[in-house]
């Protein structure tokens, strides 16, 4: 018997179209993870009646909601009262809420204003659920026939209320097994390609679940106590293609080369033409990148490849700046100005001008020069330009943590 | 009175978590733009009596609705069965939609295949709504009540329909005024703080709208024909402060930056070391900027901005890699050996580490380099590191901005 949950995204900023709703993408991808099936996702907005109907409504046909947005001190954040009304009961103050709010404000050496006594009230009967990183606590109803949480609708202060407050008690509740959640994280794999391959892959006590964001493809298998995960996870891989699985519960493709490249004491340096910085960009996203990552050549214009990485005048005028030899040459010659250990050099047409029937939209070459030499590949890639932008710099640095799963 | 609307986005994906709902905020702010008041949005999956539930509860709360999605030719696109099952009507296939969809292959050089001819289906009494870019024709059923149309999911074809079907249709329906909407867009101004400058600017026939799109906030004004278009724009620029306004119903920051050069026939170059690339990704991200933008040089390790910029030891010695004499040795430098006209040169600390007492996290020196001399900005940015490295790229190519205002 599926279990369904709702989610309520409140917040007139959402409903007008000021911002993209991302907590009820996360909140859903997180109780599917624990057995739960998706019913409905509302956005509502700070109308008082409006809020009161949605929730009434969600609590009547699901068995788990999880409604965000609304609890801060302000006349517009009208969540509590909301809630108060649908479930026919008062608000009153929790002196253990007002302690923890007054506790926050203390450890910011500020005294707590007196609007934000507000957020200690609760619906008559609810249950308190802490909010160790804001001062919007949250609260859980439960009427019996359905649990509903209110939380906070800042992303940072709700994600981890989701986690030390709702999957057990979902859990519990409706006597879902512990499940266990391995991410399989791909590169360079439609998500359909790979939804074909996991075909047939899920059996009592393994979903499989997708989460695509261009161009990583996340393959998730929630896998029951009891399964074997190990064999579950190899199984899967192997399914999949090794090659396209740059991580198992791993950080982003940029994370792994720069771990990889930690571990070996080795520096990276990048050639960029079309991408045009991106792969610096990808590789400084995370803190602590200055360990191993030394810089870049930006060489946009064809002056620039010879300048910045001495680029023979003669490959480029034979072979033209979207060509092996000038990829080659970018990463050879990037690498020996450098010094760094590794140079990943780029150059293509990523469109929607510039391509011609010899090297069309999307033609793209890539050369990585190391230690041990240089490898060079081309792809032709179908997207837009944008897109092909950023499928350019994943299968950069795949192909670099190719070259780094070989012994030094 | 108040003339509201629901958005229906139908998808099992966007229900499950694994996509951001963007079409639903884009449908909104259209709908607001022509002087609607938005009611509620609602993700639904694939379930046939789901869809249904929510086209009927939709239809009975607002007077317009727009559901997109479910339209495709495959088993799981169901919002045709759904919609015809709510208003109580059989499907009936259109010749003309049929002869639309078979076009749209011809021009293709490719035979309908079958499968598709199930797109031609309506609900009975409904009216086709042309398809010009994709396979799925809409539909409008107008109960008499509530005007509720029917579009495909796919963005870019779902918004020329929004515009060539919805708009006017609403207007003309519910007799409300033609508008205008100017869009001003402006960076390194927070969006409460933008609010607060228009606060009162609003009057009869003119409405205030945001769009925040970090580091960037859009102010919108729908103005009513008959208005002073010219006149209100100049007076709501001038609230918000001319120097924060790039561009009045203009493209990117990045776009009037790379308009400017071309119009002067000058080139850009960057030195980059915290933003490591971002600018040169963002400058590159329309097509035909290769030519203004000659290429960077991404000098993250302090030893790349002596080997690449010319930066003195002694300068990094004195002053440190954060300071006003390294980012503007860095935009000289870049400048004398790129050749190019204009040089942008950034050197700061993004976080989280990094930081110290007289140097703390968000401190960020900037240096624009040009015909006419070069000048320095220091600022200290409050956001965390990827926020941090955003509002930086904002930060530079301003400057750079400010000093193309100048005559040549």
């Amino acid at each position: 018997m599926a279990v369904r949950f709702d989610i309520i995204s409140q917040g007139e900023e959402l409903l007008a179209g000021q911002g993209v709703d991302t907590n009820a993408p996360w909140i859903s991808s997180e109780l599917q993870g624990v057995g739960l099936v998706p019913g409905r996702v509302t956005v509502v907005g700070d109308a008082l009646a409006a809020i009161r109907e949605v929730i009434e409504e969600s609590a009547a046909r699901a068995a788990v909601v999880v409604c965000t947005g609304g609890l801060g001190p302000t006349s517009d954040d009208l969540t509590r009262d909301a809630a108060a009304a649908a479930f026919g009961v008062p608000l009153e103050e929790s002196a253990v809420g007002l302690a923890q709010i007054e506790a926050r404000y203390r450890s910011r050496n500020r005294p707590m204003p007196p609007k934000n006594r507000v957020q200690a009230l609760l619906p008559q009967g609810a249950t308190l659920l802490e909010n160790p990183l804001g001062t919007a606590p949250g609260f859980l109803v439960d009427t019996g026939c359905c649990l509903c949480f209110f939380l906070p609708g800042v992303p940072f202060e709700m994600k981890p209320m989701v986690q030390a407050h709702v999957l057990d008690r979902v859990r519990d509740r409706f006597g879902l097994a512990p499940r266990r959640t391995v991410i399989l994280r791909t590169v360079n794999l439609a998500e359909s390609v790979a939804a074909e391959r996991m075909d047939g892959f899920e059996r009592p006590g393994v979903v499989v679940g997708y989460r695509a964001s261009f161009p990583e493809v996340q393959v998730k298998l929630h896998v029951e106590a009891g399964q074997d995960t190990a064999g579950l996870t190899t199984e899967a891989v192997a399914r999949l293609g090794p090659p396209f699985v740059f991580g198992v519960d791993s950080g982003s493709l940029a994370d792994v080369v720069v771990g990889s490249l930690r571990a070996r004491g080795q520096t990276v340096f990048t050639a960029e033409s079309c991408t045009a910085g991106r792969i610096a960009a990808e590789l400084t996203a995370t803190a602590g990148a200055s360990d191993v990552f030394v810089g870049s050549a930006v060489v946009y214009a064809d002056r620039e490849k010879v300048r910045q990485c001495g680029v023979p005048e003669a490959v480029l005028a034979e072979h033209g700046a979207v060509s092996e030899a000038t990829a080659r040459a970018l990463a050879e010659g990037a690498r020996a100005r450098s010094g760094a250990d590794w140079v990943v050099a780029v150059t293509g047409v990523a469109g929607p001008g510039g391509g011609s029937p010899e090297k069309p939209v999307g033609t793209v070459h890539f050369a990585v020069a190391g230690p041990d030499g240089t490898t060079h590949r081309q792809v032709r890639l179908p997207y837009d330009r944008l897109r092909n932008l950023a499928a350019s710099v994943a299968v950069a640095l795949d192909l670099l943590r190719g070259r780094l799963l070989n012994p030094t």
